[in-house]
């Protein structure tokens, strides 16, 4: 019988925004029920038009997530003989049908599969934080290794706690390698290079470090973190859902690709937006304020002003609105 | 009937080098009649081997380009109702099935499809200024947003003019996106990180910022803007057209694809140069001085100095053709 | 009969190291004698569990390597008719098959294919040598341009004598372009725009210049490049070489594709090594030590640092293995 590490998420609400804490028990690790409640709430945020960000942070004193349950990752191998590559590779694909074919999934937990699976839903979950209208927003309150520093990678955004804490993949230390998409996000976040010498090495980055190389994208006091990702939640999440959705997807996913195939995704879901009625109202909303001002509003210093801070170009109509 | 901006491109011949105005009215905007101009122009030029490069630049006082005809952006989605993601994909997809079949276009311009056909052939004409001999330069000579930031990071190069002026990507604040290739080249010009946060924010960048950023490859005062370009243009521009083309499609195309492929791509197109005439000659030259002087020519620092000046390693044979 | 430039590699054992001196000959070129032997060397080191770095370095004063013995590039062409892109194409992807069917190479050797599968050849030791637990690093003890940049690149580690030196690619120069992976490897390396203009102009970096775009990660003293070589390689090489097999493999391949391709090459690679007897001992010992501590061994800052100088957490059982 398999162990599973307790863990749960604390969720605050506020207005257009959520505070979630993770709370991974005194060693403030990433289980299995934390991966659970995290896929739960990331399908309710996703399907919720009125959450526009979630900020996410630890409940311990001086971490943000240690790194995962280490008992989770080395069950799962300690059921099967050593498998090579190949072997490896067919856990792998197998898992991502089963997954697929959630309806199986009870019958694999119990199996040498079990892990695989459960690795395969971890890695849906921070996908579809990936292409969701939801701005998520890590709030690290203190240090992040492994599967805590490929959480913060899975958020849009990252504020980190000065003072005496690091984030990083120490994975290469345990004979192992990231597992929860670090060798991916952090490679697409600070380069291919930086990206292959910090996980060869094992070896976590400084606040400072982590903010030179673009890993963070704001180091503040710890008692400001949370506060200062609330105000980057109200202000990212001030935009359209839907414009932020295709936002996200082009870049992440249009972005990753080749360039053509890239530009086909940029057109796909540029026109979503396009032809969405949030779109629609407010091309029509600055059309009308360019012929009755005689002046394109984006350039009219103070309207663009207010546009960042509203989250759209207000005009006639869509000020209601929001 | 649907509205069509007018514009025109104003086209001064300098040799190799072409300058080309913008003259997008006097609102300074990108609309279809921009865009069917500059699909001929980059044709000619494509094809045109006494061509080298084209610099272009705004015929506005204080901007590049403002952005696109936003009539030209919401017309399209009036006439249909509000479609979903799948609807987008299917519209984009029928869109470039049409372009291909270019026969089809006059009888989809009266439909729905008409703005996705133009928005892929506006894609078309700046992939083939990636995939060209040609290097085109955008001498931003003011500010510039969506589809005018988008249609300068279509260009190789960007010189801007200093002062108060900006350059980027508001559609998040209409509640659109980028769809003329911001969310792809922004993407891999300086990263995806800071890419989807200037995107999501729809937040422009200063000059300075730019530069700092590679966005832009040269910050100088207005009145230089133009020099400054048409020294870059006859700079690169006496480089082998053909291995000018053959690098551009490498970097542009097979650096975005994976590795392996990449490589393929290069490899393809690294045999082309090898076995041109003008790699030849100049293979055969380099030879000959290595075996009359002794020494490498690149090993000798004024030989190098020249040839980056000239364009190609002088030699007997080369230096004619020039 | 086609003429072969002289050249070979000696090679000095130093425990798990391997100091790779390359001699090509007075000009210090790379031509296919080197390609030979160096694939045949990193046939050896993949397999070889005893080695786990290997640094190469010039036997030339002034140089690493050159560049590319250019009648290797140049005689291919001579022998057959210009050909266009088409041409160029079927020529790249007939020596892939050739190559992949090894047995018919002895019969192409004597055609104009020849050069083409030496070309591919050699791309699949460079793309070896990116896949393999071995760690390679290049000890630039001087200049390198064209092929010599290029073996650089497809190195894990580059260090560089500072001084009169430079590395980069100036194949433009000559009416062809990099064909040893320079345009997919630099463009990974230090991005897309800053490896574009550094091709198209053909212009070297000099040592702090190559530093300061990530182009190398140390630049020192001449006399001490290969000292700090050998040290560098003897810290990286201290981890699990199926570690590194795998996080190279993860970042250089899943780390070029989409996100969801990446992220699928992550999981099969991260799988083979949660499953190997090395990680599973590993991870064995990590929750004992932290059942009897109480803490998380690697938020023991003692602990953190000295797995970092030995490469793996110490701990009872794996503190024997190595």
């Amino acid at each position: 019988m398999r162990h599973h590490s307790k863990g749960h998420l604390n969720v605050e609400d506020r207005d257009s925004v959520l505070i979630v804490r993770l709370d991974g028990g005194p060693h403030g690790v990433f289980g299995l029920e934390i991966a659970n409640q995290l896929e739960a709430l990331v399908d309710r945020v996703d399907r919720d038009p009125s959450v526009h960000a979630v900020v996410f942070t630890g409940a311990h004193p001086e971490r943000f997530v240690s790194h995962a349950d280490v008992r989770w990752l080395q069950e799962g191998g300690a059921a099967v003989p050593p498998v090579g590559r190949r072997g490896a590779s067919v856990v792998a694909r197998t898992a991502r049908n089963v997954d697929r074919a959630r309806v199986l999934a009870p019958l694999v937990n119990r199996t040498p599969l079990g892990p695989a699976v459960e690795l395969e839903r971890l890695h849906a979950t921070f996908l579809r934080m990936n292409r969701s209208g939801v701005i998520f927003i890590a709030a690290l309150n203190g240090s992040a290794l492994g599967l805590g520093a490929e959480f913060a990678w899975a958020n849009d955004l990252r504020v980190m706690a000065d003072g005496n804490f690091f984030i990083g993949q120490p994975e290469v230390l345990l004979g192992i390698m990231p597992g929860g998409g670090g060798s991916q996000r952090l490679t697409r976040l600070i380069g291919t290079h930086k990206s292959l010498v910090a996980i060869l090495e094992g070896k976590p980055f400084t606040p400072a470090q982590a903010l030179a190389d673009g890993a963070v994208d704001a180091v503040v006091p710890p008692d400001e973190v949370v506060t200062r990702a609330v105000e980057l939640a109200a202000h990212f999440g001030s935009r359209t859902k839907g414009s932020v959705a295709a936002i996200k997807r082009a870049v992440y996913f249009g972005g990753s690709m080749s360039l053509t195939d890239g530009l086909h995704v940029e057109r796909t879901e540029f026109l979503g937006t396009a032809l969405s009625k949030d779109g629609q109202q407010l091309m029509l909303d600055y059309m009308e304020s360019t012929e009755s001002s005689g002046e394109l509003p984006l350039y009219n210093p103070d309207i663009y002003k207010r546009a960042l801070e509203l989250g759209t170009v207000p005009g006639r109509r869509s000020t209601n609105g929001r």
